[in-house]
């Protein structure tokens, strides 16, 4: 079953203690893309501007994405720079360029339409809006969102969240968003306003599932080295997509394990720059890491 | 099997978001040995002043611990102040009045010498050796330390680190110690200096137990509430330990039980000011929240 996802395909120039890259393939879409390829095929809404090399192109096109979906604009590339100090857990922002994502309304080909698993990664909220009305009758809509719509466009965020069958959001914007500081208690508020779970992202914490009856906790896997954290939330957000679509099962049981797949792949990303240790990867790493999971959290 | 803790009994002066409580019983042996006291008898070892309550005294006696080795000096209590913001996070102290700590040298009844069960709670390391030289032949000694001798008695605290089976130690304290940003590395640095086993807790996003060849993560449970999260850390030891002792088998499978009844232990202590919510704590509140942590972590 594949997955339609929507968001930023873009260039990133990214500093962290392990060295400075310029202009790497970044944007939520992308990262979450190629994530998911590695559970189930992928069609891409965004755009690019014309100085949007071929060979990014192609290292989407080689994993089963389509790109049918993914206009070219005149102008540039959305182009994101920011930096992580020692500790990693959050980038200070240098720039961001929206270029061609300023006037950037996604048209959905035809053949997308009846997508059934609806992925809305991190863009403008009323974006997010103009894509779900263009699908059909999906089965399952996911969205993600971020600390600069919350803060300016509060009321479309919680639209879009009242149409989510799943949010997810990391601990701070589950904070801002709601005005608690208990992730429980901002989890039942998220819930309360119409979506059946609740996903908050805890960097190298792990991340939690609510829904009003139950919560699962996906510990953080320990790692030796965290070269570039940059995408791992939407990583995170294509492992978990992926499995739901490739397990075409939406229960409790399978929504634990879509959370640890999402671990799996997030764990794989912050390892290198970009999609560079995602474009190393074999199945049978996610399946070792998959157990490794298992190992970390049984008792 | 009784467990022997060295540690502190003091008079926390604490504020949170939720009030302020003046002179409430508090020191890292006091939390502990309550906690412990659920799964095991304790012998204490400490000092307080003439200025000790008597019913702070009795609400230890009435749990069995043991209070031979708690000596009484002319002069004042321990007295510790400090304050929480919003976060909850991390402590701000306004005050640390040692008063008789100032002048305390542990000296063991000889009914505690033989002691199989050995917590070295956090005080100035000295102390702590000073303790391990008195007794005869521990089978499990576990150490917690803190911010304040890493930076002032650097080479005392690896003298006790050397002598260890088990270090406690929190995530800050473990990237200060080893100079890495990475757990698993300051992990790795730590059983270097010939501990078995590394506990590195993260307050509400759980701990993390690490020996050579293994890493167990325990999740922190969300919670709706945090009311005052000082002696979360010291309730966990005593959960950890007496669980231990209780069990009496030490092995990677008791470990990571331990793990989780220590967890449990600081769940329930964060929910109230001092050993209030544990004063009011059942023994099947402890099962069925043992149960609420499997639950959590299951996939």
């Amino acid at each position: 079953m594949s997955v339609l996802v929507v968001g930023s395909v873009a260039f990133d120039t990214v500093t962290t203690p392990f060295g400075r890259r310029d202009k790497i393939l970044g944007g939520s879409a992308t990262y979450f893309s190629y994530s998911c390829s590695f559970f189930a095929p992928v069609n891409l809404v965004a755009v690019v501007g014309e100085d949007f090399p071929d060979p990014y192109r192609e290292l989407l096109r080689q994993r089963r994405i389509n790109l049918d979906g993914l206009q070219v604009h005149e102008g540039k590339t959305f182009h994101w720079g920011g930096s992580y100090r020692y500790d990693m857990n959050e980038a200070e922002t240098e720039f961001t360029d929206l270029n061609v994502f300023e006037d950037f309304h996604p048209d959905l080909p035809a053949s997308y339409r009846a997508s059934e698993y609806v992925l809305l990664a991190n863009i403008d909220p009323d974006l997010q809006l103009e894509v779900l009305n263009q699908i059909e009758n999906p089965r399952l809509v996911v969205g993600d969102t971020m600390n600069l719509w919350i803060e300016l466009k509060s009321e479309a965020v919680q639209e879009v969240v009242r149409k989510l069958h799943i949010l997810i959001i990391n601990d701070a914007e589950a904070r801002q968003f709601t005005g608690e500081v208990s992730l429980k208690k901002a989890a039942g508020k998220i819930l309360e306003l119409g979506c059946e779970y609740v996903v908050i992202k805890k960097g190298e914490h792990g991340a939690l599932l609510f829904s009003r009856q139950d919560i699962f906790s996906a510990p953080g896997l320990p790692l030796d080295t965290v070269i570039d954290p940059t995408g791992a939330g939407d990583t995170f957000a294509g492992g978990f997509m992926g499995y739901l679509a490739r397990s075409g099962e939406i229960s409790p049981s399978s929504l634990r394990k879509a959370m640890i797949y999402g671990s799996v792949m997030a764990s794989f990303n912050v390892e290198d720059f970009s999609l560079e240790r995602l474009q190393r990867l074999q199945e049978d790493d996610i399946k070792s890491r998959f157990q490794e999971f298992k190992a970390l959290t049984s008792f």
